[in-house]
């Protein structure tokens, strides 16, 4: 069921679409080949960018990590992050006060950019909260499960404030065959016991495409039929790609192995344009 | 906890989003005073749009029902409707073949505008499905539920396609205190017996209120703090409107009623940023 | 992964619970040696009974179908039935007045043995509602879906009341590779609607089982270690009854098929005691 | 709403099933009247039980802690925990090997007492998992969240095996108006990560409600209209006992405040029989 090669199809669209991990690259490195594929696009004047659910730092530490790894291409123009839009969020919606937050340093760091003050909610005090107006879920990491899950439940029993959630995955991959909790997982934990409505930012949701895509615009036009979305996942790359209204391939070197894409696609439902190896040219 | 008056609030906007039913129309016609608003948004130069989970028909039925009210400034153009968001994405991912469908003669005839060939599930024989490419569920009228609900069961396990929930609402009223299951309803009962992943469109949906926002940059540039979504439900127009990034204005003549908006918005944890009686001036 | 022979099982225990569907008979019949199999428990005197998610009818036509099919041992004291649980209910908590349902008239037939009035949504007013005291979904057939399930949305939200489902299952096979919808699945899209907590009963809640049980009791005094649960579901013959603590033999006969099993069982983490072809001996 | 005295209720049965938390003692020690509610059942010869979702520690140390507060007539047979339930799944249905466990030393001391070796998640090496036969969750205290969650997630997608929750609560009350979360919550959110079927134990379930009842016939026979259930929470006494098909009441010191137990019930559907302010006689 492999379509042809990965090189013809690209060819054809104006602008393509990355998903970061199990696509470009993994727990070894970079996924061989993909420093070619970046050379045959700029060749072509093919445009990219990188979609990725990850809010634990900005996008220049992100792009910072492509290029340790020797991919050159990717600067920090062509991140696109989930934590992008929480950003965004906090700042139109939110405008002042304190936002308590459950992440590492780095991760709100990168929020403090939109003007708002940042608190862990490690160092918050229960009994001084009118000045907290949003929570918001950077990472899994940088406090105490225990202590802090708990004292962010406490905290939105008390007073009713905006929750965002900047990375909807439930898992990451921390090496060959093992997992980790991501914070979407410790989000849905929260939100089903405090029964608020949360607001998610992250791959499928149509939102970070049309991000990407208003980011697209504002270097060249192109429709969206020009526009080419590849992932390794299913239920996130590949449904959110095809939603938006663009083609959509799955690759085989991340969370579809080669020998369960079959599968996963007739259990699924969801059905990309196009299958390829990996995104080797 | 009411805000100061809507005209004042209205005021300060180049666009106003409506929410149609419980905020412009009940079941017993226009909400008094809201002709007076579009009379208002035009002596001032403000733009409008409807956003409305509606499939059932196309937009300019959907129009006309307003006119026929008396609200002579609601035309074709200033619909929104989630049935678009369907018709738009059949025609760009699916292109040809044949799309099964779940509702009216009068809900598929608009999709055909798309260019595709609609069949009735009525009408389908399960031994001919090669040409059928997705399935389409557009309303809770004009088909037997207990033959064709189980029919499209069959079809989804007997042949991978997409399908496509062109109104994601579980209820809708029909008369003072009455209300009866939408289509939503019937599809999420249908995905959770074929567990496949349904590609759905309407509010609160942020792809619903991002079609909203190109349309509304077809005429004028404007930025999103300059747009205002009026709703009467806090789970569909409220933190679909927070979340892509624009203000919201919650009225209470339809979902949340005057004695329980405290309620709602505390339980909910959904926060409009003004709340009016109504959408009156 | 095929264990030893099911009658060198079998041997071992004192009673055994059957499934009915895809175990003792199927779409074309019985299924293939069964009937040697109740010879068999008969000459070794191996007690036996059937469970089965099903309140179409009581527990002697039920009976009535194995006997039409040529197995004489099933009398109707040897049925266990999620009806018989859900009459119970309606007999000993709700008591007096009348119970409306959704079901045909021979479903409900069986409910007034328990000394209640019943009456089909489809004759109820929504006028006249202060003598219904419960409402009880025993069926898929036997009424207008559109009319009547929207009827029973809106008299849950005009009355408190305590709903009973007499079944649990989603689906059921009605021939082949094909299914249909069964009243479980209705229930729970109406339950999602009205947001009340409905009363369930059926495989694989414990409340089956020990009904089951009980019924054991009253012949001969019996360990539960010496009751074989068979199954063809793991979803609910299989988990139910290694929760409750018997051990469980799947067979291979109904909705898990050989070349299945295992993944069936590494995906679900339901791990039968034992795995048979079929309940041949 | 409030029925007739609890003195007079309580006289109308023989055995009486009391929720511990929010009726019998709260984070300030016993609800104030219950030592004479439990001489006047002394004195009437009425029996009673204290069913727990606690698998914190064994009966005899949840009986104590009663008995510290004064409350000398709850000794350690008065005792029916979930705890107790997930013990005997693991006797009856695990048999050998090792059983991996979150919680404190002290929750698997009881779970050794059915004759298996135990081993705290943070002891694990995931190199030496052939040995481990089941997974129990047991408490929220006594391990690393972040470590040990994680590794309990990787165990179970390595290796095939019953994971059974000893406690289904979602949360539990620490302080006037604080709540932790239970171990419950950490189980449902592990079981969406991992897919599988976990086996839960606790009220509602019927399990809960049978082996109660079984302990009462061990010493007397008693008819189920002759037990009431009393407790503070509908979702898991009231409906549990409704199910089970005993009495319930309701009492309004815990989880049910007076001012809102119109509000609860109504919006849930769970009626109970009575309701009383409290437990005292």
């Amino acid at each position: 069921m492999i379509s042809a090669n990965f090189k013809e199809i690209v060819s054809q669209y104006e602008v393509v679409f990355f998903d970061s991990y199990g696509v470009l690259r993994d727990y070894d490195g970079l996924v061989p080949g993909v420093q070619q594929t970046f050379e045959y696009l700029h060749k072509n004047d093919i445009d990219f960018y990188v979609l990725t659910n990850d809010a634990s730092r900005g996008p220049k530490e992100l792009a910072n990590k492509f290029q340790s790894l020797g991919l050159e291409a990717i600067s920090r123009s062509k991140i696109i992050s989930s934590g992008m839009l929480a950003r965004d969020y906090l700042k139109y919606k939110v405008k002042d006060g304190t936002v308590a937050f459950l992440g590492t340093a780095e991760s709100a760091h990168y929020i403090e950019t939109a003007g708002l003050k940042t608190l862990p909610i490690g160092e918050l005090s229960l009994k001084q909260i009118d000045h907290i107006n949003a929570l918001v879920m950077l990472d899994d990491e940088g406090y105490d499960w225990y202590k802090d899950i708990n004292k962010a439940i406490n905290l939105l029993r008390m007073r009713n404030m905006p929750v965002i959630v900047a990375n909807t995955d439930l898992t990451y991959p921390v090496s060959r065959g093992k997992i980790a909790l991501a914070v979407g997982a410790i989000s849905d934990m929260v939100e089903e016991i405090v029964r608020k409505n949360f607001i998610r930012f992250g791959k499928p949701d149509a939102q970070m495409f049309n991000f990407a895509y208003e980011h697209v615009l504002k270097t060249r036009m192109v429709d969206k039929d020009k526009i080419l979305m590849v992932g390794d996942t299913l239920k996130t790359d590949i449904i959110g790609g095809n939603k938006f209204g663009i083609d959509t391939l799955l690759v085989l070197t991340g969370n579809t192995p080669p020998d369960k894409a079959r599968l996963f696609i007739d259990s699924s439902g969801i059905i990309p344009d196009y299958i390829c190896e990996s995104a080797a040219v």
